[in-house]
């Protein structure tokens, strides 16, 4: 009897087919529908990562009950952050590999970690699937999210699976950092050196080749779409900014340079100059494709290229390296008192430099 | 310049808009985005809950930067669980009251915290929202789910938002159980008695009620709808059963009698036998509106009770009081050897039970 399909819970006790020793017997027992299959799925994924990876995340208790248990150590913060990644907004099933939005669905939600300072521990998965997606989608799929979950040190957990009309995932990843070293964003100084990992817009430029026709497999990873379709949340780095207490204040870059800067300076009351031409711009492949202008405007306005934007106390920014944890690091520019954000162009001029970040809520 | 909607982020720094002390007067000068004013009724709603409920959380920072930071008990496991609720699929706009929405999604999410014996503590909230969400509907929302916050003891620490076609809910909680305590639905025994508590079936048909045309209103809370609209997840008594370790086995019901028990029989590798009379029948006004066979029907198939279902050993299930913890506890049937699971009928009949409970992916 199925009186009340609408009230009846769909899947918040997902994933409860709970892998036993004697595993493939006791499979072939169980009742044949699909969202079994679909969570079995899930969990032989979850498997291949090996009990090696499980067994420095803290995890008890993983895929298998009503909830999952974790063991925090001692002398840290949990550091918690949920994350949308859905079809239509934030990627569309016919332009991205279902790998591809498997690993940035988990890389960019543990961007959000890296830019307190913390390492990631484990994650829990919620996927909405419509039926057509729940076997070759969701094979590709879960091969680009365990890749990243196994680069990027971060078990899968738990989650819960429903059907939908269009692909919905949600990630929410939990992390730690050492006591009393977790980076805000509103801590930064007037006076303070204002930095940024990586090279700017290149995510937004490997957007904009995918829109222009360009072509990426599994098998050859193209350049010019690899920031756009695999981002690196900077782990190692933000954990050292951290824990050196090197950075004043620090956050992602999201949204782009021009909106998550404004915001950081928003949270700590202050505001900022930066200098055109101390922008790290995409160069390389992104050169030969693309104008000055366009890769300058990609760096200022681009998102998604989940580097970190970090603030240095003036007297330390000088022991700063042009490079470190395997990624350049470049000082664009100074937080001052007055409010606003403002750009320096190369002929010595300021401009108030507008937002140009992406609200979900404006038509 | 906007050039890249889909690829920027949408949200996943959300709930930027740090609450400073100055909050007045700073507010006035962000930018007026929308976004920013579904974060701001977000953040009022959660300050509107008082410090004091943030002390006992371990929250250190909660909405405001790139993740929140929490700080987890000596001692302690942290319980990590994830819920979907979606409109369509899990409540219907024009039925249930946002209020009603506001207060379940969070209930029924904290249930499966107290099904494995621990205590919410925090957490996420992830909005999908349509455009005409953003007013009326989601004052009354976040009116209901500040109740559930505050009465159910689990602060918000952040989350995300989004715009989407139809409003879309994922809550993650974060709990905690004593080391060594938590309760998992794959230890049950042969021969352990199991119990339940409260009466099964009334959300069931509180959510019939509510199809035939029932009318609640959150002055004049109508009992019929009350298990459907507002559920109490067993917070006390699922930690009782945990520390006190009388159950051998737990699980909450959201699917249903007959598809959770078959449940927590496949992942213990055991079966199970109970017994029609001793089921504990939804009575009082559900009498006076449906038949025997109607309550007897919802209390084996229906779902969205957020009771327990729990196993205790032979020799233990004689201590059980009738009631605990401000609930009624009852003794349902025992644990077998035998797989499946059997009703016994009054005539003394024994019957497979098919689980009644849905697959979201089943056509």
């Amino acid at each position: 009897v199925n009186c009340c399909p609408l009230a009846e819970g769909t899947g918040e006790q997902a994933y409860t087919c709970r892998v036993k020793k004697d595993g493939a017997k006791r499979r072939k027992q169980r009742p044949n529908n699909s969202e079994g299959a679909v969570i079995r799925k899930i969990e032989v994924a979850a498997r291949s990562l090996g009990e090696k990876a499980n067994k420095g995340s803290g995890m008890r208790l993983g895929i298998g009950d009503d909830a999952a248990l974790w063991h925090p150590r001692t002398g840290f913060e949990t550091v918690l952050t949920s994350d949308w990644f859905l079809e239509g907004t934030h990627f569309l099933r016919n332009s991205h590999a279902p790998d591809s939005v498997g690993w940035k669905c988990l890389a960019r939600a543990i961007s959000d970690i890296a830019a307190m300072g913390g390492e990631p521990r484990c994650f829990l998965l919620s996927l909405g699937l419509p039926e057509d997606c729940t076997k070759e989608w969701l094979n590709r799929f879960l091969r680009g999210l365990c890749r990243a979950s196994s680069k990027l040190g971060c078990v899968l957990a738990g989650g819960d699976t429903t059907r939908s009309g269009t692909i919905l995932i949600n990630i929410s990843v939990v992390g730690e950092v050492k006591q009393g070293c977790a980076r805000l964003r509103s801590t930064a100084r007037a006076g303070d050196r204002i930095f940024v990992s990586g090279r700017l817009g290149e995510a937004e430029l490997g957007w904009r080749a995918l829109q222009g026709g360009e072509k990426a497999s599994e098998a050859r990873p193209v350049l010019l779409l690899h920031k756009h379709l695999y981002p690196e949340p900077r782990i190692e780095l933000g954990r050292w900014l951290a824990q050196s207490r090197t950075a004043t204040a620090m956050m992602d870059l999201s949204d782009g340079l021009s909106s998550d800067l404004a915001r950081m300076c928003e949270a700590s009351g202050t505001g900022a100059r930066i200098y055109s031409n101390r922008l790290p711009l995409p160069d390389g492949v992104f050169s030969t494709k693309f104008s000055e202008v366009d890769r300058r405007t990609a760096a200022i306005h681009g998102g998604d290229d989940y580097e970190l934007l970090f603030c240095v106390a003036k007297a330390n920014a000088s022991k700063i390296p042009r490079k470190s944890h395997g990624v350049a690091l470049a000082e664009i520019g100074e937080v001052t008192n007055k409010r606003g954000v403002f750009l320096i162009e190369n002929s010595g001029e300021s401009h108030p430099l507008r937002s140009g970040g992406w609200d979900p809520f404006k038509k």
